[in-house]
């Protein structure tokens, strides 16, 4: 009598009834009660070389991180390998540059280690119907989701930022505090990704309050450092007048800061900067960054969360959005 | 008439065959004249049914990744890449955190990829010959040498900067201003890793000038901003003679400029900060942060190198040294 005489006759693949036994909490209960019956049915009593049998054969997920170095990937990855670990799944993990393409990545690491699931962490936002028929596992977009693209929603799951709530809320800290020409910097208006999102919460914040004026709109062309110090000089050399600015990222905002220090106006007295992200850096920045902190760790409970879901039913496709939490620096002032 | 025949006519392997065939340059004179000459004797013509066999075996070096998140190591690993892919090998890489052993990592990857050899980008500095012995393939330690271990050099290979002499150059750096009253900030004294040979440089700056006081060394405790924040605090408030700081990496300064922020002494005319790295995040710290910078394409390149020279002759193991740049920020005065 082996575990996979309990499967067959449960008619549950052998990691199910290893999960069961084990007391694994993603098992639904149907499918406790099937497999208990079994157990019982058959005088199964599991021994120690069946389970470690079954632990070679333990069920993966697979995770595939875009964007090398990303440090907030990098506490993100760290929770949803605990969380993966206490539902008794192994994690298989890829990483691609930013420039890669995360649907192709998925599709071989799929192949390569036959997994249960996918876990996007970072990628595209324009996701296609024939893009998704690449990956023949249930996949979750962690961080982001398909905003642009024509995949149905309940074809796969995500857990992100509302981008576009997120900047209206930004801005309107700004406005809130007194400010009427308030800029903003980002990578490029029409990336069909998070610049794009956040740009539209920017513009619809200001343009309720007669305020919007889209030459205060300056585009970087990549998400470095540099070019955000460059674009945000010349914003200000043009706009003078301007008393605050909505950077979309927090290394990006450090380096907007750094630019105005360098053009001789005082943070936040002379101009205020808000930003979104929360990093560690951005915590020591002389002033400190007022930022809307995202949480990494609620957003790869989530997602793994979802992963189960979806592994056990995938009707169960879902959507989330997690809230950010406003971190009070010292770079935001009232206006003069 | 196949590849293989060619392969087994020379003597040497398939993959070998395509390497000479395709032109790399990681081929020994004696080697390609071999195969060269077996092409000829067989008549062997190369085609793309052939090629793309030959393709499907390709060569893999593998890269171990310790501390997952360290922007510098994501320089460090694009370029390694990249010059691994040049001489026709393909790269497979595992990242584990900080706590985990690389030995460990890098010997379960080589038994499931079959590598040809092993870089690990990051380490231990107390490697045993029986630690080495787990990994049965030729390895290149980047960014770090074993100074601690018993690990004969002939065994391993090594790509690093002198952590001693470029921590006795920051320091001395500061001595040349004419600064007496100088502080160390580093994680742990006796770490048998970087604090403890930048210490050692550092300590002998100023023991040759008699200027060595071992109050003036505050302990982190970990790597982290946090820490070095409250060790730089306790520090200057123990000490409020000092007037400047070698911090052993950029993080952990930008941390300790924040700690002297907020108790009121300004960088550079209060206190000198100098750090080492070279972190894109601290040259837009205010000021920017003074450092001896480490050059991550070269150290990369110098990995490959020594990787490919140690596959083709096991006796060839090396060490070497690379010079870091000093990167002048704003963040260091003369004394007054």
């Amino acid at each position: 009598m082996t575990i996979r005489d309990v499967a067959k006759s449960s008619g549950v693949s052998i990691s199910t009834v290893s999960r069961v036994l084990n007391g694994h909490p993603d098992v639904s209960e149907a499918v406790r009660e099937k497999v208990m019956k079994a157990v019982e049915e058959l005088h199964y009593v599991p021994n120690d070389s069946a389970r470690s049998l079954v632990q070679a054969q333990t069920d993966t997920i697979g995770v595939v991180i875009r964007g090398i170095g990303n440090p907030f990937f990098a506490s993100v990855m760290a929770e949803i390998e605990k969380a993966a670990a206490k539902a008794g799944y192994e994690i298989a993990r890829t990483q691609i540059g930013a420039e890669e393409d995360e649907l192709l990545a998925g599709a071989s690491l799929v192949k390569s280690r036959r997994l249960k699931g996918l876990i996007l962490l970072g990628g595209r936002f324009d996701y296609s119907a024939e893009d998704a028929q690449r990956i023949d596992v249930p996949f979750v977009c962690c961080t982001f989701t398909n905003s642009f693209g024509d995949l149905a929603t309940e074809q796969y799951s995500s857990i992100s930022i509302n981008d576009y709530a997120e900047a209206y809320r930004a801005t309107q800290y700004l406005t809130a505090r007194g400010h009427q020409r308030i800029g903003i910097v980002l990578e490029r208006r029409e990336d069909h990704s998070i610049s794009e999102l956040r740009c539209r919460g920017y513009c619809d914040a200001l343009r309720g309050k007669g305020l919007l004026d889209e030459a205060l709109i300056a585009e970087t062309g990549s998400f470095s450092m540099a070019a955000a110090y460059e674009a945000t000089k010349k914003l200000i050399t043009e706009h003078p007048e301007i008393t605050a600015l909505f950077v979309i990222a927090d290394s990006m905002a450090i380096a907007a800061m750094k630019a105005l220090y360098d053009l001789g106006r005082r943070v936040p007295e002379d101009c205020s900067v808000i930003a979104i992200d929360g990093i560690e850096m951005s915590e020591y920045t002389t002033p400190a960054l007022t930022t809307l902190s995202q949480p990494p760790e609620v957003m790869a409970r989530k997602a793994v969360k979802a992963m189960l879901d979806v592994i056990r039913d995938p009707e169960a496709h879902r959507h989330e959005w997690v809230k950010t939490t406003l971190r009070e620096g010292g770079s935001v002032a009232q206006a003069r």
